[in-house]
Formats: C-alpha cells, sequence, structure tokens
C-alpha cells in the first residue's frame, strides 16, 4: 500500500475526533454505561477501534465502530458499480453505528460515514467516493420523531436530500416482506460530485446532524411506560433488523468478505430478537400502524403541517 | 406446465404420505402440541402446505413444510452448478423440517428431501434430481448423541455415507465464525446416480432414518435439569443458526427468490436468538467443550469406541 493520501489523511483525522465525540455524548445521554474499546488489527491490512455499550441505562446494546481496511483487490460488494476497480489497491475507511435502547418507545437507530480510495492497476489517477447516511427505525409510531428525523437529514444535505432520501427508503427495504426497516432518512453511495472539498464538507454535515435529531426522539420517549407486549413486539421487529442486515446489508457484506473482524461487524444485531410464526398485529392498534403507515416511504416533511 | 411426470408423482405421493406420518410421531414425542397447518398457494404456480408448533411440552418452535412449486425459470440458487438449465420449466418439491426444543440439553435438527425436475427449453429429455439430508446442532456435548446420529446416517446411506457426510460438514460450515453449525449429518444435491429407481430408495431411507435417531437423543436428554446459563448459551448459538440460515443457507435464498411464502420459509428461525457482542467460553466448561471438540469435522463413527 502506497502512502495514505492528503485526502485519506484529512478524513481519517476527521473520523477518529467524530468517533470520541460522539462517544462522549452518547454516554451522556446513556447516563450510566461507559463504551467498552476493542482494537483489532487486519492480517491483510489495516484494522479498526469499536466500541460498544451492553445494558446501559438507555441502551440494551450500542455500538460505535471506526474501521480502516487497506488491500490489494476491493471486494466485490464494494465494487457492484465499479467492475473496473475490482483490482486496484484499496483503502476504505469509516464510522459505523447502530443503538438498540431498551425502551420500546425509543426508536433504533443506525449511522454511518465512509470513504473510499482506490488506486487503478493501469496507473491511472486514484478514483474516490464517499457513502454514508442515516436512518431511524421506530417500534411505535410517532409522527413527529418521523419529520424530526427528517428535517434534519434535509438540513444536513440540503438540495441532496430528495435524492438520497428515497435512495434510504430503496436500500433499507425488505423485499421478502415487502415493508421498510424503518422510516428512512438518507443514504448515499459513490459520491463524488464536486470535488473533494464539497464531499468532505456534506460528510461532516452528515456526521453532525445525526446526534442532535436522536438526542431530541430519545428525550420524548425515554421516560414512557412499556410492558410485556410493547417488549415483545420490540423482539420481533428487532428480527426484522436481523433479516435486513444479513440477508441485504451491502456493509455487513463488505465486511464478511474484506475479512473484518465478524464480532465488530455483527455488533449491528441486537442482544435478543423474536421469531413468532405468521404474527399479524391486531387491527387498529399502534403495531398495526406501524406497518399501515410508518414500513412504507413517505413524504415525511410534507407531513409537518398534520402536527 | 405439462402434466405431471409419473416420476414427480411418485415423489409427491411419498412426501404427503411422510408428512402426515411425521407429523403424528412429533405431536407423541413432543405429548402436549397439535401442529397448526397453514396452506399456501403461489401465483407463479404450485404452493405449499406448512405445518407449525409453537410452545409445545418438548418444542419451542417446530415445522415440518411440504411445497411443490412449479414455474418457467428456475432461481440461480438451485442452477448455480446447472446454468444450462435456467430457462427450463420446472417441478421443486420438498419436506423441509426444522425443530428447536426448549431444552438447551436437547439438539436442534434440521432435515430436508427435494426432488427438482426440468425440462429444457430445447425439447431434449426432462432432467431430474434429488437433494437432502439431515443434520443436528446440540447446545451441549454429548458424544454419544453424535454417534448415534452418524450411525443412523450411514445406515441410511450406505457406501454413500462418507461423501455425503464431508458434504454436510462443508455446507454447514460459518466461514465468518470459523465453525460448523453442529455435528453435522449427511448432505447432498444434484443426486442422480444409478437411475430414479435407485435414488428415490436412497430418499426415502434418509426420510425414514431421521425420527428414530431423533427421538432417541430427545429421549435421552429431554428431563436434564437447566438453569438460566444453559437458556442463555442456547439463545446465542441460536443466534449462529440464525446467521447461517439467512447468510449461507441455499434452501432459504431458493425460497425467497423462488417467491415463496415468506412465513414458511423463516419457520426454521428460532423462537428468540440473543447476540453477546465477543463473548467467548470459560475455558474448561462444557460451552468451550463444544466448541473445541464438536463445531468442527470429525470422524464422529470412529469415535463411537471411546463411548
Amino acid at each position: 500500500m502506497p502512502d495514505l493520501s492528503h485526502q485519506t489523511t484529512q478524513v481519517l483525522d476527521f473520523l477518529n475526533c467524530f468517533q470520541d465525540e460522539l462517544c462522549g455524548q452518547v454516554e451522556s445521554l446513556d447516563g450510566i454505561a461507559v463504551f467498552h474499546e476493542d482494537c483489532w488489527d487486519r492480517p491483510e491490512g489495516g484494522g479498526g477501534r469499536s466500541r460498544v455499550i451492553t445494558d446501559g441505562g438507555l441502551f440494551e446494546k450500542a455500538g460505535i465502530n471506526f474501521s480502516h481496511v487497506t488491500g490489494n483487490q476491493l471486494p466485490a460488494s464494494a465494487t457492484s458499480h465499479r467492475s473496473e476497480l475490482a483490482s486496484g489497491s484499496f483503502v476504505a475507511t469509516g464510522i459505523s453505528l447502530v443503538f438498540h435502547p431498551h425502551n420500546p418507545y425509543v426508536p433504533t437507530t443506525h449511522m454511518n460515514v465512509r470513504y473510499f480510495e482506490v488506486q487503478p492497476q493501469d496507473g491511472s489517477r486514484p478514483v474516490w467516493w464517499f457513502g454514508g447516511g442515516f436512518d431511524l427505525t421506530p417500534y411505535y409510531p410517532f409522527l413527529e420523531d418521523a419529520v424530526r428525523w427528517h428535517q434534519a437529514a434535509q438540513q444536513a444535505t440540503g438540495d441532496h436530500y430528495p435524492g438520497f432520501k428515497k435512495w434510504c427508503d430503496d436500500y433499507f427495504f425488505l423485499k421478502h416482506r415487502n415493508e421498510t426497516r424503518g422510516v428512512g432518512g438518507i443514504f448515499f453511495d459513490d459520491f463524488n460530485t464536486g470535488g473533494f472539498e464539497d464531499c468532505f464538507r456534506l460528510i461532516q454535515s452528515v456526521a453532525q446532524a445525526f446526534y442532535p435529531a436522536y438526542a431530541d426522539i430519545v428525550d420524548r420517549r425515554r421516560d414512557m411506560d412499556f410492558g410485556d407486549a410493547q417488549r415483545r413486539f420490540q423482539l420481533m421487529r428487532r428480527g426484522r433488523y436481523v433479516e435486513f442486515n444479513l440477508v441485504y446489508d451491502r456493509g455487513t457484506l463488505f465486511g464478511l468478505q474484506s475479512g473484518g473482524r465478524t464480532e465488530s461487524i455483527l455488533m449491528s444485531l441486537p442482544l435478543l430478537a423474536r421469531w413468532e410464526y405468521n404474527w399479524h398485529p391486531e387491527p387498529g392498534s399502534p403495531e398495526a400502524e406501524l406497518y399501515d403507515d410508518f414500513l412504507r416511504p413517505r413524504n415525511w416533511l410534507s407531513l409537518a403541517m398534520e402536527l
């Protein structure tokens, strides 16, 4: 692997600081938990720093992972749109997080920012791109939470919001269930429009927008009482989260294919998940409302006026 | 779809009777449970009959599914070795079962027999093959159970046993964990050696060998006391079962790709599964013995003398 490019160095510096800053915020939000850190090396090049909370005050399981992987051949999952790059040496780095709270009224969330740089074998100029986004997976339907989330997404991405919003709806979709993973947010990949500086600013804006929006939603929901029925529903919905991550998620696939650390990659899976055969919500229940009105693509911003 | 061939009719008759017979045996073994039946149609042709137990006396979740699917294009997962057949009309039929018991000392098991017949588009003779097998996923290490299981497998398959045993070890392997799903058994696919009558006899022999072997193991283990620690370990191992079925299993993929009924296909998932970040067994514990001595390919028959 050649020396790091100036661009890669800038991104790495940002990601390292961002992980520290966010972990501090999330520990405060949780109230009692402290992240446990594991650093790991990848034999073929690079490694990562995983930070995980187990059984906190707010979070049942939460992870914020940094990784920085280098090699001579990009895994297939990273080059499905860029087959000409399959044989170049590459750097892939990013932060990926998943939070699974105890309280079923508090949504699960996922955020990711990533940077790829590939040196094609023919000696032509390096190719780089960013990817990222954040999405929200509520267990119970609260319109104001979905609106708050998408307002943050719009503020962070501006003119890109409509396209990134649709991309998120399309990506976080379980075909075999005909339902979205949650209420979406933003997702993008192969992004290098407008040059490195503009793209890097956008990534920083996405990263910085995530926490305030999620913390607002947490504060609204964390003290709501719940019982066994809500917990049971939460665990069944977590089963769907497992289905998405193991069947469809390119990030999970990239990690497993590129020889990443399995425990870090599968940190995204919930502590517990439940599969009841052929379960359907009671018509008219909040659980049915989630399926009918929240697990399909909607223009959440236009629904703000209904609040 | 043309009329059913004589071969297909014979296989369907056998599978229908076998499902009824086995469901009766499994209800007796459970003691209190009764199978719930759902029949379903596939819009493109065929359908199935799913039978599921939830919260029985012995079984936390158990399903015995019959399906009979027809169409004009075999899904990719069925033709990875037979690309010349991708455009023929086909019949695929089989029984697939998974049993997840309550007691962590009783293993989970899976059995499948299946038959494919394809009419190539160029009008040449129909191509047919069988597939199937059974495998055992213990949570706690009992050598005599693994030996009993493989003795049944050997008796059912004779000279085919060594090859089918290896195929099973290779197939039920979680690469990202570097461990087998359990102690294996037998697995085979694309099987048409020796003509239809011989192959059909072998399939019947495999189907008939399954229940007596599993019932013996159940009877040895079902009354063993267990506590929270064993239950917790069982749920973590069930997480691995979910990982295998959603990431690697061709049968699951075939079902989802061919427009099968999602609830029937994912019946194989346990009621509950658990993912603790970076959990490892205590050295010297029964859980560590499972990992060290049971979750890797071994010649179980040669270990019979150690009993």
